[in-house]
């Protein structure tokens, strides 16, 4: 009683990698939100303008996980000029049955880039056309590449294209993961010849006005677009709705956060309609892609269930390795001196 | 960069204890609540009836702290048929400034007990007379014990009553306090008896229908009730409005969980009366007592402010004392495997 493991960002990185598990952990996680009696809040959020700062906190129980992860995500914008990096944080895991603190897990933010890119996999391997050997990536940061990488787990990519705002910064992800994966990666200047012929495009930037146009789209093919986290970003065109089958991670956030809010703002989408989710897509319960020419879209703004999911296989795999620190931390007597 | 202090709940209980300084901290963090941009987001509460289980989530950024502590409230009511304390928990700090993390406070809800009982030593401090030197307590669990503690820091306490549901707990906190505080404490079974006469009231209890009524009140007393901090939860008879100087400690709060919830749904109390809040009574730009004869009556519901503040003096003192375990952890280096 009372042990708690803490791992630090170095134990995690060893531990958890971009792979086949961290896929059907996600994947498991959004499915139960679709069959099991998930409870997940909305996000508590706190600002410190004063700082250029933010946190954002999450979590969720999935029944079947041992444990429920509370997350915390600090970003504090004014950070480089300091030297540090904007995004950081920490999750804590708790015993479902306890609540009992099992461990924490210092990643700053290592595991949601890992979730993260992992949910894109999950949608590609439910929604994209099973042959989809061609990939296009909207952005050059860190969830380009990792993104890029989720895709080749669950389908044959063959080639794939970057486009960035900073064609720069797309050429040296392009050279970069070439080298590093043995595919064709190539950057192109253009987007609507970036997106032309891609069976899989994802969209991974910060935009705040669209950045992918509806008619840019074509048959058979599938969109994830993983940019918008908060209210004032949108990546893609709003009338897209129209032409694509729309899928959410989680209905009631992408009203609120995901591309779906900017779509019901311009009256192309209806506010009230019950869109399908991702994991009643993946429970059967709701139908994706059922033809070779639909275009399907997924839009992931992030959930809770992910954090749950990620952690959960964090900490399994740290004890089948025995690795990282136990705090001893002994429980209340109920005597304060 | 990269250090984070991790104090284990041994370390807490050796570090902070109840007095003039914790005393003083949350008092400065009320007062901050009146007069500076505190930032404190409502409560992130998760859910887990499977296991009976709930968890509160708490934070507030309060100007002139260094750090703003996040804190994780389990309770898990099934937990003792498996030898195990119902609440337990932890709290993180966090720098205002940069959002890393400084401290994991893993006090198994030890500085809640802590912070709890000073918001009660300041509300008395504030509210009751000065010669305030008898003091009856509601409750005879770890708070009963804590605030009649905190009375003692404030206000020169001669004699104490206590009276609980259960006689039997409520004499042997009697002879335990007597014995280790070394003033006059005694049961007594009847509560309208055990109110009389007192010069400061503090409930403590989980009651769900008043157990304290207006008309036992007299002319000059103070009352605290801190008992409340859920919905259900109800220690002071509604009618309590026409006769005492509201105080809450945040009126947002209060007007949801508080005793203040209990006297709107009764037509006692109205809607969108802005009572005064504790911290502009120390503020000075609300009014308190202003006689030797008023009525003032405290509602304790909780806030992050106070967490935040107990958490910094945790963490100084620590520091001070060369106290806790520290874990190095790499920042993010901007490459994932």
């Amino acid at each position: 009683m009372g042990h708690i493991s803490i791992l630090t960002e170095a134990d995690l990185r060893d531990l958890v990698t971009l792979d086949a598990s961290a896929v059907d952990c996600v994947e498991q996680a959004f499915a139960a939100l679709a069959t099991k009696p998930v409870a997940m809040p909305p996000i508590l959020r706190l600002d410190i303008p004063e700082f250029r700062g933010e946190v954002d906190v999450k979590t969720a129980y999935v029944p079947g996980f041992d444990s429920f992860a509370i997350k915390v995500s600090p970003g504090f914008f004014d950070n480089p000029q300091l030297g540090l990096p904007s995004l950081n944080g920490l999750m804590i895991l708790l015993s479902a049955r306890t609540g009992l603190v099992e461990a924490l897990l210092l990643d700053n933010g290592y595991l949601t880039d890992i979730r993260t890119a992992a949910a894109g996999a999950v949608a590609a391997r439910h929604l994209s056309r099973q042959d989809a050997c061609t990939a296009t990536i909207f952005g050059a940061g860190m969830q380009a590449r990792l993104q890029l990488q989720a895709l080749m787990l669950v389908r044959p990519i063959r080639s794939a294209r970057i486009w960035a705002r900073d064609h720069a910064r797309a050429s040296k992800l392009a050279g970069d993961f070439s080298l590093a994966h043995g595919i064709e990666v190539t950057a192109v200047a253009d987007a609507r010849q970036a997106a032309s012929g891609a069976d899989i495009i994802v969209t991974t930037t910060p935009a705040e006005k669209p950045i992918l146009m509806a008619q840019w789209l074509e048959p058979g093919q599938h969109l994830t677009a993983m940019g918008s986290d908060a209210e004032h970003k949108n990546e893609i065109d709003p009338t897209i709705f129209a032409r694509a089958l729309y899928i959410a991670d989680r209905i009631t956030q992408t009203r609120i956060l995901g591309e779906l809010h900017h779509a019901i703002k311009a009256g192309t989408a209806p506010a009230d309609r019950p869109y399908p989710e991702l994991g009643a897509v993946i429970a059967g319960s709701a139908t994706g892609r059922t033809a070779a020419d639909d275009i399907t879209f997924a839009d992931l703004t992030g959930t809770g269930v992910q954090d749950t999911a990620i952690a959960n296989l964090a900490l399994t795999r740290a004890k089948d390795a025995g690795r990282g620190q136990t705090i001893e931390n002994t429980l209340k007597t109920g005597d304060v001196a």
